[in-house]
């Protein structure tokens, strides 16, 4: 076991009529001026905005509007919001949606007191050490922002997708999780919720790091849970308890709770990124391409713990076939996804004709010759695991 | 899934060396002068306390001293300490230790900005809403105290051990674990703290709520790592990697991660408290003696989690007789125990003729005419569980 630090203070409010809360704990937590983000109108159409801003209103928070947040967020309205915030003298942070509203408003957060531009950070330039207060209201779970203090942004020159990862000061103070919000939510986006909170376990999981029996054991239950109720969500969008199980899932996929104790992977992240960077899909699903294949390469190379998730998660009966294991396990893995409609392939996801040599070319440029927790990869490996997603 | 509120805000800082972070983190938590409390003298033996304390010194902190803490704490050194933090203008309690130290550190802390009797809250006559910061250095895993807001006195006027839980005015806000510190502790002292951490999952595990397969798997994980690991730890009292797992484990079982969405039980846990309060017992002692008794009161009753227990964490398999299921599995909990040295009834806890009336009034004079979460218990029910540990 590595040595670790871990530190979760967000307070996470969750169940039956959790929004409501958002004018007690946007008073308390977020100042008296916040910015509410959000993304391309449903949470307009359902009335929640509505129901935000009056809470908000009867608590004595002002507040200004930043919508418009498309999926795969980009730097774009992170300047506008930016400039919005300092303009109005904006205090505090409430992304109202899921993780490109809440992804958006931890740069936005960022930005707001610092001096050079925003992304100075996400191109590892600055650091940051101060941000406004973020406060959420999740209605999509997937991206485990909303326990993270993770913001994933895409710079539209050069479509350069970065992962800023740190370790308190954009965590949300918030996070106001009614599983109810989340019925309404179509089948393909919540099955790509799926893949996203099953890739940042794997994430953790497949790592070089040994003896670390207790951080495999929660990790394993988790993903364990998510194949359980996932089945049920799409079979009644309207499960309270299945969804409800899913959205905490996907909080704890997320939280670093799956991680203590261990050197981390991330490889498979880095991969759909740049094929969502371009490609312009829906990260879970571009995870649910890579996830299976990255895997498939691993298992050739170094089958333990690939066959362990296939004994211990998947329900392989050992054999005394290491490999023969783990890629059962992973056919398991593509049965589930494929049962909760999600592409395998390249050609599922609706590329048929990838440019493999780019998505290669700007990985490298982005993450460096090599990179990998579990294994380290370098250009002669990354084209042959983007070639098993053919 | 019922209704819940999250919030674990503790800092841990885990691995090799983590103790010697004290001064620095003392400094940026604890303020200006701290009051270290340890137990019996090991933490002396060991030279722990002095480099604890030139650590303070390096960082310019000043400390006062309150040791020889005993096991099951009572409540005369936290007023003795009460007395001295307000005389020495404490600013903050460092308990070095395990939950003895740390539960009357928290006591102190609860107890200093109090104008009555500390002992108010400890008895429901009063709420604590305010207490001097806590920071931890923790030596042996066991009562989860250095993830959780509760504290566990026992007041000697009537032998009452009474446990109280606050959400986060008593969690500590720092807690310092390094699994070295854990080497030296006597193989009983460790299997009591097994048993301990395997009854706060438990307590929470075996509940009413149904429909919470996240949290039941977390929690079947954590329980899984613990009897994994635990012989390990036995076998080979330095085995750092074997240690590291026990002593987070200990920290997720309690932290409140394997509660979530749910309504515990606990009545072990208050039947223990009498038996420990009145034979002065090893709190995890008494457990590994009671718990056992219990499961079999409540499969004979309300078999389905118990057999859901017995298949998915002790590895029995699914038969169509559910009690015969359930009572597997508590045979090989017992036996689990048993392997790590923990006594399984009253006369091997070393109490021959235990007043079994007198545990009864004591505990139902404590928590009322009835209690439970799994499932009520009355004074019909009470004495059968204790018959049962004979």
């Amino acid at each position: 076991m590595e040595n670790f630090t871990y530190c979760t203070p967000t307070r996470y409010v969750f169940g039956h009529g959790a929004e409501e809360k958002v004018g007690e704990m946007a008073s308390r937590y977020l100042g008296r001026k916040v910015m509410i983000v959000y993304g391309k109108g449903s949470v307009v159409r359902s009335g929640l905005l509505d129901r935000v801003k009056a809470s908000l209103s009867e608590h004595g928070v002002d507040y200004v509007e930043l919508g418009g947040i498309e999926p795969n967020p980009v730097d774009t309205p992170v300047y506008e919001g930016i400039e919005i915030c300092r303009r109005e003298g904006v205090t505090g942070m409430l992304p109202v949606g899921g993780g490109s509203a809440i992804d958006t408003a931890k740069a936005i957060a960022a930005g707001v007191p610092y001096d050079g531009d925003f992304w100075d950070f996400w191109a590892g330039k600055a650091t940051v050490t101060e941000a406004l207060p973020v406060g959420v209201v999740l209605t999509i779970p997937a991206a485990g922002s909303e326990g993270s203090g993770n913001s994933v942004i895409t710079r539209l020159d050069g479509m350069h997708k970065i992962s800023l990862r740190t370790d308190m000061v954009l965590r949300p103070l918030f996070s106001l999780m009614n599983p109810e919000l989340t019925f309404t939510l179509p089948p393909y986006q919540t099955a790509c919720g799926v893949a996203d909170m099953m890739a940042h376990i794997m994430e953790r999981y497949f790592s070089p790091t040994e003896d670390v029996e207790i951080t495999d054991r929660v990790a394993e239950g988790v993903m364990m849970a998510i194949i359980e109720e996932a089945p049920k969500v799409m079979a009644d969008p309207c499960d309270y308890q299945a969804r409800a199980n899913i959205m905490w899932s996907g909080t704890l996929a997320h939280n670093g709770i799956c991680g203590t104790g261990r050197r981390e992977d991330w490889v498979s992240h880095f991969m759909e990124h740049e094929i969502s960077a371009v490609y312009g899909v829906a990260h879970g699903a571009g995870l649910a391409v890579v996830f299976p294949a990255w895997l498939t390469f691993m298992a050739a190379r170094k089958p333990a713990k690939i066959a362990q998730f296939a004994h211990r998660v998947m329900g392989v009966t050992p054999t005394a076939d290491l490999h023969a294991d783990a890629l059962e396990g992973i056919a398991r893995l593509r049965a589930f996804y494929g049962s909760i409609g999600l592409p395998l392939t390249f050609s599922q996801l609706g590329i048929e004709n990838p440019d493999i040599p780019r998505l290669v070319e700007k990985l490298h440029e982005n993450k460096g010759e090599s990179f990998g927790g579990y294994l380290t990869l370098t250009r002669r490996d990354t084209p042959e695991i983007y070639r098993l997603m053919l």
